[in-house]
């Protein structure tokens, strides 16, 4: 344990929880509880009840996202559970928060009773759309977090099928619009067109697959996505895995990392630690771009991956240039769909998140390719594009 | 509506709802982000996963309540659904936090799922009971609120029978302590014994029976409950009034209101507006307690109650002396629940929060049985005795 996390872990026993509920108004006397309770409330429910579409306006609905976990893919600790997810959750609505001004929410979904009669995942999976739709009344838009793939596809899907509310699986999608601004950027710094890109993605889960749709819908025709077993093609049984194979690996290319790396032109790692070197660097094309995203640990560390020629080099890390952070889109995305009302985060959102935040560095180089994540312009810039 | 009403209506508007989420430090710069996010919070979350006992101390749930409704039964309002619901329920969770520091979350369950399919009686508790028990991770206490009678009755023991963090339906325990509360206060005025005492209860919902069987637990051994049918008996087929009927009516009287009235000597109204007049309070014995606490017209109106002779009169409304409010009770138990970490709230934690909120009036006369609801020190008068 270093340093930072014996102080983490002081911090949160100090503060017992990261996030605290506050009344908008004070409740000081009679006179305010006949407004902010009874007998006052009893108007404004009537009101609600007669026309819910009104709750946005009276209620906490129209400035409140549930952040909604099972905890079995938190951080790089894996299947943790509910109570194992919640301080990562705690500090994801702090987020919201300091970014957005998004009020959110913590929840943290007790799988265990599934796992004590030996639950099939369909089970898994039908148990948590129908809590998230259960309690989905409350919010405005609902971000799905550390959920495991593929179980998270099926998820998102029918929780965004059955609600009038923005819902994003932030893991995929908030990934996908960061990994693209930081694309074009550094695209722009090594002069090549992401049409005629040769794209590798280490990662076929959560994040990989939604980069590799976010990629394509952005114009990519290249790409290739690798898993445990290698390259993805179309004898994989996985329905998601299947999906890839439709758009990706054209050339029907086989093996592992290196063979799909000769002659890339962007790696993009959404996998584990360390599963590249320098050598494999050197099999990509020149002016190559890699963003190893793997935290804490990255797929390679940037001096191993400028020692094989790399020349646009990003991590999830903030001890380097250029981290790839969720947190540049997500706030935004959710503050722009409260405020223009938006039911849905559309591949079009998405698109449009990413120039934004992309547009926000007006000089890209090398070690600038992506905003710094406390820049105050960036979510404003991304609210404003999600309507 | 009245000028209240609009003035309600007003500032909901304004407000965009009454509860707000805010961070408990700063996410200034990146090492604030590296203690409250990542890669700190993977130290925290490990900590947790390794024991799970440790999410008490190291996240919300050492402080946070959950206050969940499917708006099945509000205020007066009745089945008005969750979105009607949610403005109750932030107003509850303003009043967790303003007297007894609690941080408080409002859910509202959406059933209109298992509308659509018709579902049985038996499904909507499952259902209710499966989504309570999916989140409560994250929370240190569950408040039950507005959820219809007698389904109330079966959530609220199979939710405590499943989780290890106090539950409580505040519509009937709430009720029942600060009830229980007055009657320790009002009896004295009249220098009555409650063991002795001819005990009416007009209504036989979640807080008729809550109250019924606290009283029973405080020693009273005389009380007649009623519904809109009469009295009630053995000859009554519901779970719950049959087990009233074995406890309650031991002299088998038949009839309505006014059978069971004559020779009261407490008449506890938790039904419905204007069920009793002056002429049927003249039926009870001398020096009669009247507590009329429909709201917000109560069952006798507090000068028709006088004329029938009562000495001791209670409403839930804060316009007339000794205001009957739940929120003498709920905040201080919980508050005690969370600081002593009680797993269960018994009837002796309710007999002792009662019996605390009763001490604070140190010479009840009978126009104060009851401490002020913004009195300062009743909620810590509460929590201390839960433990």
């Amino acid at each position: 344990m270093n340093k930072n996390d014996r102080k983490a872990i002081a911090l949160h026993k100090k503060l017992g929880g990261k996030m605290r509920t506050i009344p908008a108004v004070p409740v000081r006397n009679r006179a305010d509880l006949a407004l902010v309770y009874t007998p006052g409330v009893a108007a404004v429910s009537s009101l609600i009840a007669k026309d819910p579409r009104k709750a946005r306006e009276y209620t906490m609905k129209g400035r409140t996202v549930a952040v909604i976990s099972d905890g079995s893919a938190v951080l790089g600790l894996g299947n943790i559970g509910a109570l194992g997810a919640l301080p990562v959750m705690e500090g994801k609505c702090a987020l919201f928060k300091t970014f957005a001004d998004v009020d959110a929410i913590p929840l943290v979904l007790d799988t265990a009773p599934l796992k004590l009669r030996s639950a099939s995942t369909q089970d898994e999976i039908d148990y948590i759309v129908q809590t998230v739709l259960a309690v989905a009344p409350a919010f405005g838009g609902i971000n799905l977090e550390d959920i495991g793939a593929p179980k998270c596809f099926d998820i998102e899907r029918r929780v965004i099928e059955a609600l009038d509310i923005p819902v994003m699986h932030d893991d995929q999608h908030g990934t996908a619009v960061v990994v693209l601004a930081g694309l074009i950027n550094a695209l722009k710094v090594v002069r090549k067109r992401i049409e005629s890109a040769q794209i590798v993605i280490s990662g076929a889960g959560a994040a990989g697959f939604a980069t590799a749709q976010l990629l394509r819908a952005a114009g990519a025709r290249h790409i290739i996505v690798l898993d445990r077993k290698g390259i993805i093609d179309s004898s994989r049984s996985e329905p998601h895995k299947k999906e890839l194979a439709k758009f990706t690996n054209r050339k029907k290319k086989r093996g592992g990392l290196r063979e799909a790396l000769a002659g890339a032109d962007i790696l993009l790692g959404v996998s584990g630690p360390e599963l590249a070197s320098a050598a494999d660097i050197k099999l990509m094309a020149k002016e190559s771009i890699v963003f190893a995203m793997a935290n804490p640990t990255p797929e390679i560390m940037p001096d191993e991956a400028k020692k094989g020629g790399a020349r646009v080099i990003g991590t999830g890390r903030s001890d380097f240039p250029n981290q790839i952070n969720n947190s540049l889109a997500f706030p935004g995305i959710f503050r722009g769909a409260l405020d223009h009302h938006v039911r849905k985060i559309t591949t079009k959102h998405k698109l449009a998140a990413a120039r934004a935040i992309a547009s926000l560095v007006a000089k890209p180089t090398s070690t600038r390719v992506i905003p710094d994540m406390f820049d105050k312009r960036v979510a404003p810039a991304v609210a404003k594009v999600i309507r």
